[in-house]
């Protein structure tokens, strides 16, 4: 009999137990597929008491996280604590210097620390793997590094929230609003009980960083995601987009911006405007998708459950079974030294369709001083809708798209509209992408 | 500089060529990735003389592609001449026999004599790669063999031909019949001037059977693929299945079958209806799609490119890094030799709802004569649609779906009628798949 690989696991939370359930499961069929056995050897949490629906007895419990990586019968580290520093930046770190492989579910701490972690993984000469930090079950960071390698990957977007996505499709199938589903997904766990992290687009910000470093090869760059959220969509806005030919999404964007003869990163988490015939716009639910678009392969679509023990447990056993065959890998597709140093891209030449919703007071005059701010910024403006008085709030929601152009123009229209008695909230402005 | 990884290129058509280009305008960036240069080393076609619109002059020629496996300077084989048996079989049995890893994208070679090269690849400690073989420019055999790795997948199923997924759903969109489309696809070169392999469903039986194998750690049967094209669909039948809520795609099914407690393979490739809520229901033109059931990770689909130079180069480029990083893998995911042995699935205990469409002369009698052949089968009708004459063959098309019920009943519901006066033509059975 080969030797087994020998793993230790840290954080017993839902995926935790969710990969201990899919070894112990699965066992027979991953020994042949990684032509050895996987040999859960220790195991640590918080609370050693907790009935989590496994049976942990058969397996050594560290209380302290950090004794995982010191123990001469452990050969990978998985870590599934969550948080970007803390314990799990302090194993992460402990695991790799003693140079064990390290396989981690944890977008935070890669989107902040990846890149030294990497460089560290090197030096030891281990594995350091996160397919399971980005878009769960779907195998979309070996997608990109492995089976899209041979591409120059020209853009790197998707649905990388599942949380925003089911609140965004849930309010699309019942026209309810963004506060009301929001409270509905608490209570049926969906969604944390501070959402802030999925809502405002934070997660899917950290997801985003860790793509595009792999897709483009350049140094991850989680500060520079310009980040905005949904909770600032409203059921109207569904309602307009959807009379326009689009459903909203909450898109990671990035794309490389050679517009001054430098390569820039551009990476944008925000919600859009998604065309009825684009694959994005029949994602529903919970599901996650990642679109690249590379020189050679076309576009490339990879769909999925993007969060759940069971998937996200499927990722991250995936990764072991990757070290257990002994294929290494470089974290970010090719050695930390290599990845090319970008500057954040200028958004303001980007040439787009905007949407763009204002809610105003209804009376006179108001319709006159938005469209002549659009005329004095440049934007064209391509069809509009005005829909009649909100009950509640007395306000007229008043709904354009323009024609394409600089989002800059854009930006001058609503500066110039900036603290006028016209508007009654901050317009939300939504890119459009095209099918 | 570390040394490079030499390959050699047999068969210079379009993929050929499609490699060529790739290697030379990503080459830094595919060193990069692959942490060592990729250099072509020879080519091989059948005419030196011919334009091939690449520059062809900086690399050796061998006449006889079986040279190239007779080389000192090749580590690595690239086969991309094509059928199943021939130079391309004497080639690949001759570069591995020689210690050299062999990539193709031969889809038919590999289900034809993919466990002998699969077995003599490891004896010989070589890589046998064939990314390209199924689904052009989609990593599918990486998502199922890595990344999928984990689970136990109980279904693999997917849209593995462009060719016909254009005419379907060309089809769709102008209402036009399958022959005039046909004709119009091979006029524009989406199709063969001999179409045989595509619409007959063989090219993705070749690929279903390949997927089969590393979905499900089975021994590869193509002979056990039970194949249906699409030549028999009707423009009739498009528009009975849209009014009914589905599209038609010819889909290429597996699954493992353990109704009577032995694990068999059950490999068919026919049209089915697919709900317009599926994500495959809105794939459409050439694109690609597979999607795999796995019992941790859920639902997976795969999107993209399934033909043309540019994805299928990327793929084969895709598993030449592979073997550049040292990553070799095993062919079907596992060892040749732990592959399980199934028979073929009895399908006649299959369990669905059917569309059975009946080209029927415009007659009193008619619909008594198939609905008491339908009661006396044990098939029950959900719904029936009978459209009036077609104008040039004077029959009715009378289209009904049945309840969910075993595949067995229709068969022996259309035994039943076999031979009667009321059936112009044989009736076309298409399963439905749910959402």
């Amino acid at each position: 009999m080969v030797e087994p690989l020998n793993i230790a696991l840290a954080g017993l939370g839902t995926v935790g137990t969710g990969v201990v359930r899919l070894i112990e499961t699965n066992a027979e069929l991953i020994a042949r597929r990684a032509r050895r056995p996987i040999r859960i050897a220790a195991v640590s949490a918080r609370d050693r008491t907790k009935d989590r629906g496994v049976d942990l007895s058969r397996y050594d419990w560290e209380d302290d996280p950090a004794a995982l990586a010191a123990r001469s019968d452990v050969d990978v580290v998985v870590e599934m604590v969550g948080g970007s520093d803390g314990p799990a930046l302090a194993l992460a770190r402990g695991a790799i210097g003693k140079g064990k492989g390290l396989v981690t579910a944890n977008k935070a701490m890669i989107a902040h620390h990846g890149l030294e972690l990497a460089s560290a993984a090197e030096k030891a000469g281990v594995a350091l793997k996160f397919e399971a930090a980005v878009a769960g079950g779907i195998p979309v960071i070996k997608g990109l590094s492995e089976g899209a390698a041979a591409n120059a990957i020209e853009r790197v977007y998707g649905i990388l929230n599942g949380t925003c996505n089911y609140i965004l499709s849930t309010m699309e199938d019942t026209g309810r609003d963004f506060g009301d589903v929001l409270a509905e997904a608490q209570r049926m766990g969906y969604a944390e009980a501070d959402p802030t992290f999925d809502v405002e687009g934070i997660d899917a910000a950290h997801k985003l960083s860790i793509l595009a470093a792999i897709a483009f090869g350049s140094r991850l760059r989680f500060d520079a995601v310009e980040t905005t959220g949904i909770s600032r969509v409203k059921a109207a806005d569904i309602e307009q987009a959807r009379s326009l030919g689009y459903v909203i999404r909450l898109l990671g964007m990035s794309e490389i911006d050679r517009t001054d003869g430098t390569a820039r990163l551009f990476q944008r988490v925000h919600p859009h405007l998604v065309p009825f015939d684009h694959p994005l716009a029949h994602v529903d639910g919970a599901t996650n998708a990642v679109v690249a678009e590379g020189n050679f392969m076309g576009r490339l679509l990879f769909q999925g459950a993007g969060a759940g023990d069971g998937p996200t447990a499927s990722a991250v056993v995936a990764d072991i079974i990757d070290i257990a065959r002994g294929e290494k890998g470089a974290a970010f597709s090719m050695p930390e030294g290599e990845l090319e140093a970008m500057e954040p891209a200028e958004t303001g030449h980007r040439r787009s369709r905007s949407y763009i919703r204002f809610a105003v007071p209804d009376r006179p005059g108001v319709l006159a001083e938005i469209t002549a701010a659009m005329r004095d910024a440049g934007v064209s403006i391509a069809s509009m809708i005005q829909k009649g008085e909100d009950a509640q709030t007395g306000e007229v929601i008043l709904a354009m798209v323009t024609h394409e152009g600089p989002e800059s123009a854009v930006t001058e229209a609503l500066r110039i509209l900036d603290g006028s008695q016209s508007l009654a909230v901050r317009p939300l402005v939504m890119q459009i992408i095209e099918g």
